[in-house]
């Protein structure tokens, strides 16, 4: 069952178990700090794939197959698979649920996805909602440049403030049940925030808003601060946003302690050309399958509040003259005794 | 509390009440049958606006102003917002929640979203998550044609198994706690479900399977037949894909009676020039939010199967050569004494 506190926030009394995970990356992941725990990378960033939005489908599909595999279950045994991508309609998703025959909801935050994706599954487990659930996302530098862009032939430059897609997915598979394993013991839903930041080679500045409201929320509404947790970390602030939101906070005179983000851990920024950093909705899936539950298993955090942040724009609303609206969701994982 | 069916139905126990609904519609469906009942309309399909893509926002804003009203509750009373539209990044929804102050959830289930904004918030209220929710999604020819296939300039022709995008939304509040109005007490979630149809111009066949086989799980997981219910309603099939699933029921010796397809209530096909039907997703939208709902209310039927379905093509995905995923979802919408 579920309690709710405060405005926006969910308490899952019988908080479900991350048991499985599963990570796949392109080449520039690979070279990355976070290389040597993905769980399938590919070369040439195709994987296999003729095209680039089919590479995405196979990206979700490896995630999702070692996801169930560390699980213990079989993918049939999945009662429900949430997921989403940037791509136009969602395809990277819809077509890799279309070979796994479960039950699916396709989900649309940008690159909050994955934070829409395991709050979803966490709160309908927790509801009673089946026992094992899915949840998972992607990206792909390739499509995503040219449908949001510029066809990578055009070698067009980008603004220091610009972020770098990541070529990305990562998949958790969900026990409703479970006794070991991460708990998602809290889930955060955001609302759409928008002060009117309309360039969209500055998406750090964009978010940063809904990133300040979903966190401040949570504070509010759980009774907790920054200290209460071991970890903060928002995805994909990239640099910039990251300094946004860590001044709002210190202009409050609640300064966030232990605060990263997974822009900024994806990628080597001193030795990668990334600029402001990684984006894109498989960066922190990514950063949340190959870092944040090994970890958490590990004992290196007791506590961290995970807040994957997404830029609803598009192309054609910016060009129409629009601003950026932004979301977060922020959930709450703990490493719990089996 | 929710019990599971089968293999991908939930019996909701506790059965969370519509308490109310709006629906906006354009100068083709304000002409269509359903006219005299919608909340809103535009005599130029603009709603106010400058681009049709913000058009759809305006038309959510309206649906889901109707909706609380007719709740007799406030828009911030709303614990989330669950929606979704056919634009690229689904920014019809994310605009019109931009405005609301509520906290979102963005979906994707192209032509299916009314089916899973209601099937999911239906399984979330069921299970704790707050007491009022809403759910909403729209569609606008003008912004679908110009997006999926070509500027409204071009005048291209169109084959018969065509369907026509509806400009419509629609737009219900859920009571998690509530004693009137229709009760949401079985939700069937579908697979992704491809046969192979290439054709973007004939989704009624390629969504056909997708419908048969949600419909199928749920007979079985249920108990069920088709005799069971005072009406069976996909949305939105087409005049073709409603011809498909009767023949499918009826090779099997279950045919489908009292059965009928949005697609065929939204326009009348003997004077509105509109080939196959309608679709989009704010077709199945405005059917239940103007037709189907107030039916309910006032008796007209006691059990209805609520069936939207979506096909998850994109055009990028559809000019690689890949075949065209289908998905349905179906809700169980009883009227229960107040």
């Amino acid at each position: 069952m579920t309690t709710k506190l405060g405005q926006q926030t969910y308490q899952l009394d019988a908080p479900p178990r991350i048991i499985g995970y599963g990570s796949t990356g392109g080449s520039k992941e690979y070279e990355g700090p976070l290389g040597p725990y993905l769980d399938h990378t590919s070369p040439d960033d195709t994987f296999g794939a003729k095209c680039w939005e089919q590479s995405e489908t196979v990206m979700q599909t490896l995630a999702l197959t070692s996801a169930v595999e560390r699980a213990g279950i079989a993918k049939e045994a999945l009662d429900l698979m949430l997921a989403g991508d940037l791509l136009n309609q969602c395809t990277g998703s819809g077509f890799a649920a279309r070979g796994a025959g479960v039950p699916y909801l396709g989900l649309y935050g940008a690159c909050s996805t994955m934070g829409e994706s395991l709050s979803l599954a966490s709160l309908l487990l927790s509801g009673g909602c089946g026992r094992y659930a899915a949840a998972l996302t992607s990206s792909h530098f390739c499509s995503a440049e040219r449908q949001y862009r510029t066809p990578l032939e055009y070698g067009c430059q980008r603004p220091p403030t610009a972020q770098w897609t990541a070529t990305a997915s990562g998949a958790v598979v969900l026990d409703g049940k479970g006794t070991h394993g991460p708990a998602v013991t809290h889930v955060t839903i955001g609302g759409v925030v928008d002060k009117g930041i309309c360039d969209p080679a500055n998406m750090g500045a964009a978010m940063a808003p809904a990133a300040y409201d979903t966190l401040k929320t949570h504070f509010t509404d759980t009774g907790r601060t920054p200290e209460d947790y071991d970890l903060i970390l928002t995805g994909d602030l990239g640099q910039l946003g990251w300094e946004i939101l860590r001044e709002f906070f210190a202009s409050d005179g609640m300064p966030l302690c232990r605060y990263n983000d997974c822009g900024l851990i994806l990628f080597d920024r001193t030795r990668q050309d990334v600029h402001s950093g990684a984006s894109g909705c498989g960066c922190s899936a990514a950063v949340l399958t190959a870092w944040l539950l090994p970890g958490l298993n590990a004992g290196r955090w007791n506590r961290v509040l995970f807040c994957p942040t997404g830029a609803l724009l598009s192309p054609t609303l910016t060009l129409q003259g629009e601003s950026i609206p932004g979301i977060c969701h922020a959930v709450v994982l703990e490493r719990r005794g089996a």
